[in-house]
């Protein structure tokens, strides 16, 4: 048994990444292989070929049209995964054909199922409209990560961290200073932390994109969807900007959506998306390399000690103990809905729970 | 219990690899030092001394005359492994021996035999002699594949992989559509799998050294002695030369013998012998470094394959299942009698069952 | 269990090693976080955080002041280990605290204690005076070792490998040919093994430091304190000097003492520290940079030869035998000292044996 959470959608790739090419990826452990049709549909199906476990990614396996010819010996496969042709004989049995996987794009990303494919249409997949949205403009990127993918929730889950690892880019002693608020759902798989500093140092990397030379009224309201995606709704306005209107409109300040996609590739190492989309600066291409710079930075700050903190991780005892405080409210939230999906292998609509439990200290 | 098969001779080096030097191979697990006395005779030996386990092959070791002198503490053995001298003392200790291997030369070969040491004798080594016939000329080398040596095995007794993984070097599209015939002879240990194709395109690698301009009748005829020897016969003619005579003798084709020794290093790694003999312009240089330089190529994107398919075969799970066609018949076969011999740490004498077994599809 | 022995003291590092910034090393398969204070102390406490198990001495974790603030999130130690501040809250978890290790700073080596707290006052530490003794001037350095460290130990006891190993360097054919005498003292932990050659060559080591032309009488005094402190008595003197005198000077010969620190850091890897202390030429700088180079050539010599013999005894089952000789008397004395230790997990002070067996043969 894995720690995979099986029933749930991940991201496997940007939609872009995926064209009229073989592209392999490893989601949970397995080895997908991903390429979009002639008429630009998506498809994914397992990686290896039936016949001797080439995988179908690696050169020379090749796109014929819309087919998949194995490098290795040939054997060909249509796009639901069937094989339409072996070598020397013109049979083709029965049961040769690749496992495809329920497949969708959306919101800039491509989404695969790797658990039991009659669950797969009903559990709904998780949104981040910003990122094609034509009102935001967005800077993203993949960074591998050496370490299982617990280590990356955890650390996005507590901004604390922006204080010390990142400072004099995204932190502020006011980040770590802040109380929070969390907030876990855990019908719903959704773990909300909220800090909302009234009166805060504006970091460079606020500073320098949308031009505020004071200090800042700053929130993070994070918004975890268990497993896969992370949403931190950053609002960025002058002390004394007024606040968010009734009607959900709030001119006076900056928005920034910081989108985590946080895919295990195997149980010691992930796939880290990152995209951050603005409502503001809309066409500033400085803006849009400061911002992609600066994230990437941030992102590689969080890349080296997640890396060096699986070392540890793993080298240590599993029992191991650490020892947690209130800034961690929201990482433990999310650490038991984790573990209760990997251990129901069982999608969201399954909790029992009462929906959601405040939590604040 | 490793999946060797120990009763039997196994390639170990080129007779030109090993000089008056010391020289470590490992074979089917086993580290064996190799030199060459002063009268040029092949010794075989095991590789650590017997005091602290130094590797005699490896600096500040060395050969005085024809004693090898441990580098550490200067244990020192003849060419049977006796040891002839310690360190400090003048008594030498009565059990102070290396192992010692039984090693023959034979077709250019250095074979060694890792089992029981009684059985050597009465178990034939395979020929290939071409590799020192003067009627023949020969190029040949040898490549390490970090893949488990079934991998080899299985690659190279099924041709098919030539349209695919050698295209545009040795395949053409009528290997992989013409049907084999297969025979194995579970007594002898024999594979033989043939495909005859009597209209086909002439692959660069026989078109540039033969001279031939048109379509050909292309014989492949493969005897696998398990586990370590394979032979290709490659009879090549343009389309409409007379047959084979009825003694032997075949003026109007080109003969080149491939012949591959498959020796494993470890469970994980292989020595991968290859050499191309041919019966044809037996001085021209040209040819000669075509044929080396095209069949590097083509071990290399063997190498490279395997490789990668040993990755994938480590990381799935033991009984992952493959699918297997016509094409495949010599392969399993291969697979069954390496199975039988490595299960009963048997040579090829012991086989109970019938003279060997068509299987023609 | 592992195989070290822990009631006992280590050396960490040189004392000129350790200043006021955070230095780790792992002793005895513990990651431990050294620094000095500002008034110079030597600290030694666990080098990940209780939090998260972010490693201390990693960037961006920093020094404050006497305090240690982890890069991660911010939690924050005093020398003592004890937490004084957390990110987000006023209030301190009482068991915030970081194990802290005795520590002793002795002959120019930081000694550290990773056994029984209780147990480390009443054991002492060995002593290498001449390391910092104004009459005597060191040249010293620190190997990393990618091997267990009793490999060290087996070398270091039996020196005959220097005429082999070292030949040229430190070793003559005497050293290899001359009898040894050993004395392994149970109780106290010591192993001692003598050779003293009346009529040797003299290695240029000797040579050209002493500036000796002829022959030498050349003492080897090994006293080895299990588990990590080394000494090499070393007395040279040009043949027919007089011998030391009754009150213990000896003004006809050089000395050289050779300190070597033994101090695991894994199961497989060691810290290998080596000094050169000598009581002549004690202002000469040319001499100082000769024994310096020619004596890390010699531990380097070692090292390449101890890791290669790493692979083959990690390599080789369990118990694959050894033949051992009259050299090895004081290796396999150590040996069984240092099981002992390990087996009590237990002091020097609780050997039960008698006090010193003496075995020359």
């Amino acid at each position: 048994m894995t720690s995979f959470v099986r029933n749930q959608w991940y991201v496997a790739a940007y939609g872009s990444e995926i064209g009229h090419e073989l592209f392999g990826r490893t989601v949970c452990g397995e080895p997908i292989l991903f390429w979009r049709t002639e008429a630009g549909e998506v498809t994914a199906m397992a990686e290896h070929c039936v016949h001797r476990r080439f995988p179908l990614s690696r050169s020379p396996s090749r796109l014929d049209g819309d087919r998949v010819v194995c490098g290795y010996h040939g054997f060909t496969y249509g796009p639901d995964g069937v094989c339409v042709s072996v070598p020397g004989q013109r049979r083709v049995p029965r049961t040769a054909r690749l496992a495809s996987y329920p497949v969708r794009e959306q919101d800039a990303f491509v989404w695969v199922w790797i658990g039991e494919r009659d669950r797969a249409e009903g559990t709904p997949i998780p949104r981040a409209p910003w990122l094609d949205s034509p009102e935001y403009t967005t800077v993203r990127g993949m960074e591998p990560l050496a370490a299982r993918y617990g280590l990356l929730v955890d650390n996005l889950l507590d901004l604390s961290h922006e204080t010390y690892l990142h400072g004099g880019y995204i932190g502020t002693p006011e980040v770590a200073e802040t109380p929070i608020t969390t907030e876990a759902d855990e019908t719903s798989g959704i773990v909300r932390v909220s800090r909302h500093m009234d009166d805060a140092a504006c970091p460079p990397f606020y500073a320098r994109s949308t031009g505020i030379e004071g200090r800042i009224t700053r929130w993070q309201d994070i918004e975890y969807h268990a497993p896969c995606l992370y949403l931190l709704h950053s609002r960025i306005a002058p002390v004394g900007a007024p606040e968010p209107r009734a009607d959900g409109t709030d001119p006076g300040a900056f928005h920034v959506e910081v989108v985590y996609a946080i895919t295990p590739e195997t149980e010691h190492s992930t796939h880290d998306f990152w995209a951050v989309a603005r409502d503001f600066a809309l066409d500033d291409q400085q803006v849009s390399t400061f911002l992609a710079d600066n994230n990437r930075t941030v992102v590689l700050q969080d890349v080296v000690a997640l890396d060096q903190l699986e070392q540890v991780v793993a080298s240590e005892p599993p029992g191991t103990q650490e020892l947690s405080i209130n800034i961690d409210t929201g990482g433990l939230a999310a650490r038991r809905i984790l573990a209760r999906l990997a251990t129901e292998g069982a999608g969201s609509a399954e909790g029992a729970g009462a929906a959601g439990t405040a939590v604040t200290r």
